[in-house]
Order: C-alpha cells, then structure tokens, then sequence
C-alpha cells in the first residue's frame, strides 16, 4: 500500500472497530464534512488570520483533520481514490482558469 | 517523495503558477472549506443519501476534491502534515470512544 | 414600531449594551451566520428529522434563534429591513418558480 | 395578525402554492439553512467585507433572505413563534456575558 492508500485504511479501521460503517450514510457524512468544517471556521471567528492561527493552532490542526477524515471517508464509501479526484479538479480548475489569464487575479473564472 | 507529499505538490503547484498564495490567508481557506462543504452537501438537498449519488455523483466527486484542496492548502500554509495530523486525531478519538464502550453504537462522547 | 421593528431594536440594544459593534464587520457576522447554521445541524447528525427534534428540541429552538440573530444584524448593518428583503426574495423565486410548474415537484429550477 | 405573523403567513403561503410542505422535513431545512449561509459566506471569499458589500450587495440581500426564510420554515413547522425564541436567547445571552464584563469585549464566555 502507498501512504495514500495506509491513511485511508487508518481511517476506514477507526470505523470498523466501532462497527460504524452502518451509521455512515452519505448524506450524513457530507453533513458532517459541513459541521466540522465551521468548527473549523469558529477558530476564526472575531479574529484575523494572524490572530487565529495564534490563539487556535491546536484546534485548527485538530478541526483541519476532522474534516479531512470525514471526506475521506465518504470518497471510500463512493469507491473514489482521493488522488484520483484531486488530481481529475485540479486539472478541470487548470482548464478554467489558464495561467495566463488568471496570474495574480483573484477574480472568478466567470469574471476573467 | 511519498504519495501524500505529492500529492501536496500538485495543489501547491496548482496555486503557485497562478501566483495565488498571496491571497490564500488562513482566514479565507477556512471560508472556502466551508463554502466546499456547503456546495457538497447541496448535493444531498431534498434527497435521500441513495437518490443524490445516483443523481449527482459526478459533482459530488468534484465537490469531495475542492473540500480536500482547501484542507490541504491550509495545512501546508500551517506546516501541518495531514498524514500525521489524521493520525493524532484518530488516537485522540480513539480515547474519546473506546472499542468496548462505543462497539455499534452512535452516541456522543459525552453520552458514553 | 411594529413588531419586526421592535425585534430588530432589541437584537440591536444586547450588542449596543455590550460595546459589541465594533466587533461586528459584516464578513464577520456572515462567518457567524454559517457557524450557527452548522450548530442548527449538528442537532440533526446521525439522526432523522423526528429523533433530532425529539432529541434536541431546546437546543434547535437556540440555534434558530442564533441563525436569525446574526443574520437580523448583518441586514441590519446594511440599512436592509428584513420584512422588505424577504418579500422581494419570494416575488423573485415565484417567478423562478412559477405555481403551475413547480406544484407538488422539488426539482430545482435549472431542471423545470 | 402583527408584522412578523404577516411575514412568517407570506412565506408560508409560497410554500403551500406549490405544496411544498410535503418536501420539508426538519433535517432538510436545517441542511437549507446552512447552504444558504454558505452561499451568503461566499459573497465575502478573498473580499474584505468592505470590498464585498461593494461588490456584491445585491446578492448579499438576497441570500440573507434565504437564510431567513428557511429558517423562518424550521421555526414555523416545529411550532415556534420567531420573536419568542430570538428574546429568549437574547436573555440567554445576556446572562453568560453579563453587561460589566462584557462590555467592549469579544472574549468567549467561557474566557470572561
């Protein structure tokens, strides 16, 4: 298995032992994708990045790998390699926004 | 490289030749992980977790990646490895939910 | 003043009271809209509608109200009165959504 | 019927036009709320909020809207008048961050 592969059974594992697999419906491990995601984002709240990241590391990290863990969970239950489909949007994005037109603009692919 | 560090590469790579890091703060990338969410769990809107994959699997793949990329921008912009950040977490779950004691069961941690 | 009117003042006075406004940057209110509206779901993870609102009645009441809190804020801080926005917005999906088509069918318009 | 019952009838009425209500469960509405949050967030990525109001006022009218009236849909379908449970977290809140050690603070509760 390579690191990718070994993460996802790490994962997948964590789930098994507990015998969860049958509580994880895609539906609700996309809503879960979604609430981790704003625990991620409370450590941001009333604060500038700087201030955040100071304040909140230890959390950040922790909230970052939750909604890591959860994506990675629904892309196996889809049967989907994360590498695959990063690699498959990034292309798509590359298409959307070539280098030449979107160097240094944050303007969105609607608006180039 | 391993898998996982490529991985990264391609995604830094990806931003790097639009000259995107600038405007990558950590504040924005946690905004965009949530937008990513919410764009995903659109998907799953009036639906049944059987009725949006068999409707839309090929954004919900599209949506899982963008999810992935941010959460990835944002550990690297942190000197985070998600490798590494995953597997603190699932130990650190791994305590919150003992085998024995959550074995088939969903409750919350604070329910145990 | 009408009731909305009086809603609004008072949602008003608590930050007034407090000195919060200064906190208050519309980016940051509609960071906290999303928080609150993933606090709101996070009563019904893992759950269906009846258990969740079995479940965690008190708190949906809270989160409802902390969605609409936020939210009342950040209309307010645009000169946005809330009565008047949501009427324009229900003219608008009625054309969108026009009675003889979308009638007892939930796709959305894009597929009418 | 009082303003806010007026407003509460009005979305209400959209609904049942297009019987609707069937589609409504308490778990879908909560997912809308967050979607339509996520949608107003957007309007703010990469954007200062001065640079978002500026650029994008009109949508963010719009999706406040949204995020009102699902939750006005949630509130109104689990029987809960919107100006009762908005004053009752007002008081709520005003007990965890009490005026004196509060004031011009942006501290947690759980901090003060």
């Amino acid at each position: 298995m390579n690191e990718i592969e070994q993460l996802v059974s790490k994962v997948n594992q964590f789930r098994e032992e507990r015998n969860w697999r049958q509580f994880h419906k895609a539906k609700d491990l996309a809503i879960s994708v979604s609430i981790e995601a704003a625990e991620l984002l409370e450590d941001f709240q009333w604060k500038t990045s700087e201030e955040a990241v100071e304040a909140n590391f230890e959390n950040i990290k922790e909230e970052i790998a939750d909604v890591l863990i959860y994506s990675i969970m629904l892309a196996d239950d889809l049967k989907l390699d994360i590498g695959t489909i990063i690699e498959e949007k990034l292309e798509k994005n590359a298409r959307k926004y070539p280098v030449e037109k979107s160097k240094g603009n944050n303007a969105k692919y609607t608006e180039l």
